[in-house]
């Protein structure tokens, strides 16, 4: 980004649709929701087949947009599907992606997001994945859930950390960031949404970050960090970023102690507003 | 499996074609030979082209069903390829499969498998490749052999243990798990495939295990071992599997010499029947 | 090579078109020029369109052939490429091919080869790519270097050598080889090509070799040293070749510090002619 409603891309296309030329930082509008309203415009008689998808997208991304009240309710009304209905659907999808990868899945991907029409046959595909995906999920987090350490800090912060590489399956669902959030999410059911917690899943050379609602009244935003990181630690080659609550680090392998070092320094630093 | 002749994929399916419907842990019967008759009965007009598959199938999988004895008669006498030749066609077409992977290989895999009715193209390619294959595997397994440790347990069992991650080529052929192959077969060569042998080639976070015909007489059984392995080391991230004397085990990485440690202890406590 | 004007491949095919059938070891008529010339012969009309390709190639292969000076004047008369475009197009080729991988990137690719000949547009897009493959290449190179331990040996010889694995960025660009190149040039334009300046940065089994052409002085030839290693070391699996001052090696990882020390040695051991 150029500034705050400049991109550097709007140079060579003539529309640029982002989330962010609403409002740096903000994520709520998810790419799904943007998707579907553009697909409208283009083509409106293709809203009665898709109206039902930026619900799913929001259940997705946790998205805490006003608009997504509307949408879950243009779901439930026009399609019939609930919010568990919903999320069964994100997870599910969440799982065919991960094995269908640069494939498109047509068919499978189409049935899923209950563009076919067929609920019927939607319905029975879902059912069919998600205990699965439920079942993958349980036995991936039972069995890294002993490796996480898990501190309160002297500032309040529960401060959870894994090596994810050590200890996670690999090349299998869930992915290294995916089950790095499911121990969050575990940490947070426990303790609360509100309840300062940050979750740090790292590899050989990434490290994976989630933190809570709670993490809010510390001023938490991930954006923030990883400049500072970069600058106190200029050839420990980090990049990275997300969202301030959600997103990913990468460094150099030699210099994995350092960076984490200083992550959790930063951390110890924070103080309650 | 649900039970002895029911699968959990027999609700989604009309029918369900499978080796372990006869008899659970029975693979001598091939999914190639299961192909090539299911094939017959779809479009019969197709045996004349098909009915040497299940011989080359049998060879590569090393089957000991007394039907591969049939087929490999009905190769010799209707395409006149002898035992040598299946051997070769094999072993080319697994090397051939190492790069194509994922893309179908078409026109050379058919010409492989003596799709194409040519003998006299089909053996002048296999020809060219196969010295090629051969020499690959003798290079790995010469370079390799030298960092096996190779012990014979106070039970009899000769018991060998590479790292195949740091003493093997990495991303060519053949694999790990090939190579961990080849070594145990040069073990059995030495030995005698009576002999109680059992190998096991490892890496970070897997291993790949091939046992003797020997170790019949010491109840050896991979698919045992597993199940108890997970018991005793739950947070270990332990899956796996493959037939009773040939198959891999995945777990974490930071998990290794637990687990390594503790499969050690199963074949120590083995004894002969 | 089956001797100095005789390969393997030749007993399969009718023709082959090899630099190194005209001199054994010579490689400065690279792979784009003679590809070139022989769409010239098949399809003569085509060469209006093709004629600044070996200008390109040459460029982004650092060829020195007398021949290489012809091409870069065609590219300069006929298409009004000059050699500060040849090199930012072969960088940007570079860099539009590493992410393209094994896609084809048809259009683009075309586009940036200028043989859609449309030169403004041609140029939109090199212009657009290039300051960013600039920057990526400066910001790799500026975290890196603090890694490298650049040291004179008693011979002369200045060798750069660095763990390209722990102290480069993964999975992007610049890729390991690349960066490898980087850090040779940065060396080289400190202290003059005539200088003896070895540059090895390798990963935990694999090495990337470059040598300016000061090493020439020594009889550097990585061809010769790779032979020397495979002997002295036969149970490291090494592979590996190049060109006589640009190369690079694979081995056991678990064999890493025994090759990388002999390495060393063999360099230590080199006496100006």
């Amino acid at each position: 980004f150029v500034s705050e409603n400049r991109a550097l891309v709007d140079e060579y296309v003539d529309v640029h649709v982002n989330p962010h030329l609403v409002k740096r930082g903000y994520y709520e509008l998810t790419a799904g929701m943007l998707a579907t309203e553009l697909a409208r415009f283009i083509y409106p008689p293709v809203e009665e087949k898709i109206k039902h998808l930026p619900a799913i997208a929001g259940t997705g991304d946790r998205s805490n947009a006003p608009e997504f009240e509307q949408y879950k309710r243009i779901a439930k009304q026009m399609k019939g599907l609930t919010e568990e209905d919903l999320k069964k659907i994100a997870e599910v999808v969440d799982h065919e992606a991960y094995f269908w990868k640069f494939m498109d899945g047509k068919g499978i991907i189409e049935e899923l997001l209950l563009l076919s029409g067929n609920l019927k046959r939607h319905r029975l595909l879902v059912d069919s994945i998600y205990p699965e995906v439920e079942e993958k999920q349980e036995k991936a987090l039972r069995a890294s859930l002993p490796h996480v350490k898990s501190v309160v800090l002297p500032n309040g912060i529960r401060f959870n950390t894994i090596d994810i590489e050590l200890f996670a399956p690999k090349f299998s669902y869930p992915s290294p960031g995916k089950l790095g959030g499911l121990i969050h999410d575990h940490f947070k059911e426990k303790y609360g949404e509100n309840s300062p917690i940050l979750t740090l899943a790292y590899g050989p050379d990434f490290a994976v970050i989630r933190a809570s609602d709670g993490m809010g009244e510390y001023n938490f935003d991930l954006n923030m960090i990883i400049p500072k990181l970069q600058e106190l630690l200029p050839a420990a080659g980090i990049e990275g970023g997300g969202h301030s609550f959600a997103g990913s680090i990468k460094f150099f392998e030699g210099m994995r102690k350092e960076v984490l070092e200083e992550f959790a320094k930063q951390v110890v630093k924070l103080r309650k507003a």
